[in-house]
């Protein structure tokens, strides 16, 4: 599971390229939020949205490497990855 | 921990179904996805709902062979599964 | 990641209370939920939030402690943590 919460006006960008990288499926939902963005020390709060979306290894390690490269050095996005058993997984991946 | 994205309209049939099965709670959201449904190749988009229940692991195996027998023939849901550790949980099992 | 899904008037008190405990960022989204008590036995349904905070173990047992203390008692809350990976985390602890 890759989770990615960011503004929502990058909503569709990302989505976009998580979808060229291989990506099958994704869920998406509207949340607050309020953090620093570390060592930048820029804050963001207010309406973000949080994409989901269940990959391989393979295709996460893409996905990571994509929102890493694209988006953190001038957006505030957080991203963190932690794993899921999918029933019937064989029919997503 | 488990959680189930499916069409909003099955959540009450899958809640009443879930409690049945001995879950003690659950927690509903909104959400929105888009996601190919593997090999039947039938797509769903659109407003989801995410349904997500903590429970031990015999009715968590209960719960994941009813949405498997029940929905996974006919409708868009993917289930998933991952650990969680739950404070005080004595209290909930 | 420490998630806390609880009654909405309680949000504003929590979030206080984790950021003084070292939480450096949340996200929150509105859940609805039923569940039993466990052996106190009183139900809560209804319109709750869910308050996600990723924080290294030490703040995290940290604030497990102070929901626990502050609002087992007297309120419906559950709490429960999972492991993630966060992408340059070393950012943000």
């Amino acid at each position: 599971m890759v989770t990615i919460i960011t503004e929502r006006y990058l909503k569709k960008d990302i989505l976009e390229g998580i979808k060229e990288l291989g990506a099958k499926g994704y869920t998406t939902s509207d949340v607050s939020g309020d953090g620093s963005r570390g060592i930048r020390a820029t804050d963001f709060e207010g309406r973000n949205v949080k994409i989901e979306t269940i990959v391989n290894k393979d295709t996460g390690n893409k996905i990571l490497d994509f929102i890493a490269d694209k988006y953190f050095e001038d957006y505030a996005v957080i991203t963190y990855v932690y794993e899921v058993k999918v029933v019937r997984g064989d029919k997503y991946f």
